[in-house]
């Protein structure tokens, strides 16, 4: 009875036409990937854009039926143009969804929706993750252990330059000594985001099923139950009766004459 | 021998040159009221700047200078230009503390740090304020009781479009019937942001003691203890030895061919 | 095929036996009233619990077979027993929701999940109450719309003593002069709370629809996908290998001589 | 100026006296290591108390006249009287700062200040760890560089049964594999609280500088600017002029006739 979630994996898709070693792991793009996983697991429609689509595949009419644009970025983020990330924040804040992947982190939407650098330290040595599961009773996390071990991958340390999250869900240990909040759920405006470290170009993470599983999750935790327009009203009439006003005080902008 | 803080107050400053009514209530600019006010409190140095002012009075230099930047505008602000938003913005994640007044909340460096739209509800009636204090043992309500009453506002109502406050410090009632979340706290990179209700032009707000003693302890609290420049570091060589890697594994942009 | 939530109302159930004034607003208690209310918004199981029954009615069995748990209880707080008090908590931490209504703000239970006095301001003069929204797009304020009118209450006022909410959901004005945080969510262990200010027993607030259509959200919010036993487990095998140790250092309690 | 934070070092002084390896470590408790190393870095005067001292060594003059309390207990939390407990917790909500080290996990004034289990997962076996700083211009961490590294250390780790912190100042690494939030700071009522991992009774981990240092950055963060007794008030005459009322409303247990 309950509809089905409307996802869009969005791809920068670059890499995976540029470089030998990526496109033998994601031949068709990490997004066709992603969107079959998450297919697979069901309850959800699945659409793919990417950068070089025109207005970068997110189109108006896309958001408007988008419940969860999953975001991956990482060598192209500035092509991506300011007034279709304009569009994204403002159908965020509306109410749907938003889940970062891995380099998207230095997105311009992530960027703008924290108003933070969002910067950190990295390594690409192929080493050692384990992800944390630091709520086992979140919706995020159904199905998921204790943790989740990826046998390599970009290692990403703090200080991660990000407002506290409301929920810090997966915290990171890697083999070369260093930690990460992996996992972060946010609220702007209506919207729910969730950042998920997870998804290295050069690694097979999103053939992991642990990790197509938290996105899937993350993508029903994060579908709307409402979208509601930005709207900054003049209430001129009081709920409460006032009592008298000394006529001295003028509007704003339209200030009378005293 | 605690250093003084270093206080700048910022100004749009143009009703107070074309309304009567404004200029008649803040002959010198707002800014000129709320410096006085807080030197008059002690342990503070206060320059001002205003919009018409050359790079807007925020030059590199400024801001370097600067521990906490106080924030009014209201009806120019697409008139900021978004070069000094920037700088205003790294400053604050490197440190810099930022208090926004009033009709700051539309300002463009309070939504680019947000992430939000940052609207409400409002109306311009004159009517009563209570400002209720929630945090009687926070730094910034030192010296202010239960709460603070204003016979003359503007209304400001809920929703206000923000994300969650790290720490409520103010909520208003209002005459009229509505709300709102008149004091709030967030810390965004290094730097402390307040957000402050109280400050219409056409009301003599600024010359309110327990106003200034509110934004005065605000500047103490937000005053940085240490200024840290973003950065975003490669940590190649790991502080614990990696088990060997599978060579196939490139890395991203500089891929080996396999 | 979504599990129906299994809901338990709580009631004192003591005012409505022993005043004239209350008998006539709730004969049969408030808890059926409430349940009743619940029972015809559909998809939950309701039953009763009330402090007079053997254990309080909230046997093991009892809490074992209940998603969320509702609490209304004012002048015999002291009289509910620590151990069902700990049982209750227990069962929290495991994942059973929890709704604290009204009065409850100085049950037992909610202070000692709180960790916090949970002290207010009161007054009872039958004042007008207007609850704003707002989180118009979380589940707790689905079908309300931007806010619940009250004719007669009894009045809560800041500063209310508890521990800075996951999520404020409600903030109430009322008509002598307060304002107060009334609708909070946290999380504690993996079970939600969320405290809701209506229900005195002297007004029919529990017959307002928009009153027991939050608590049937919050119920909906609150139900938990999971229960997870508290443990605190010695892990001696640790996942990687560990480098070798002085054998100097010995385990805390059975110390080796060295 | 500033007066000096008054501190005083609690410790449950149990180990050093029974084992013959924590003895050789810390001969005279480690609450005189401590509180040595408190009084070398300045600014505090700093006493002791001993769960075999009468009252604990927490009187009520002891604590009226202490602005931080530091806790470390382990193998006796059940011997803490609860009537101590309280009259802590009832301090703590006023204003006094806490700062729980270690073991004190499991203490009874941890717990129901925390109101969950404060449960975890742990192992001893000497390894290493190292505590990231992510917030590297917060108080707490002020002379701290990027983490800090103990050669041997019992091992604590996720999920630790916490309410959400409202900052979280360190994340530690384990050479086992695991991680943990070793250093969370919460308000409740007035007072502030620091958990802080570090500290077991068979390392010298007290005698480190960079341990000591984080320990009296908490004292000064946590020390009140005012202490606020509780209070639940009627509050009769409403500072609004009320409509007027439906005598047939009574109060809550003065009810009448109607």
């Amino acid at each position: 009875m309950e509809e089905k979630a409307r996802i869009v994996v969005w791809n920068e898709f670059r890499h995976e036409k540029e470089h030998e070693a990526v496109k033998k792991v994601y031949p068709d793009g990490m997004h066709t990937v992603i969107a079959s996983g998450l297919k697979k697991l069901g309850g959800v429609e699945v659409k793919t854009a990417t950068l070089d689509e025109p207005e970068h595949g997110l189109t108006e009419n896309v958001l408007k039926n988008t419940d969860v644009l999953i975001w991956w970025g990482h060598c192209a983020h500035g092509e991506v143009k300011d007034e279709i990330v304009k569009r994204v924040q403002k159908r965020v804040l509306e109410g749907m969804g938003l889940i970062v992947l891995h380099s998207g982190h230095f997105s311009k939407i992530f960027k703008v929706l924290m108003g933070t650098n969002c910067s950190l330290k990295w390594r690409e040595a192929a080493e050692k993750e384990r992800l944390w599961n630091l709520e086992p009773s979140h919706p995020i996390t159904g199905g998921i252990g204790e943790y989740i071990e990826l046998p390599n991958t970009e290692m990403y340390g703090e200080r991660f330059d990000i407002p506290t999250p409301d929920e810090l869900i997966f915290v990171s240990w890697f083999e070369g000594g260093e930690v990460f909040r992996s996992g972060c759920c946010w609220k702007r405006g209506h919207g729910k985001i969730f950042y998920f470290r997870p998804g290295h170009e050069t690694y097979p993470i999103f053939y992991n099923e642990q990790i197509i599983r938290v996105i899937w999750n993350a993508c029903l935790w994060a579908k709307p139950s409402v979208f509601i327009e930005d709207k900054c009203p003049n209430i001129n009439n009081p709920l409460e009766k006032l009592s008298a006003k000394n006529l001295n005080f003028g509007k704003a902008g339209i200030l009378q004459n005293s």
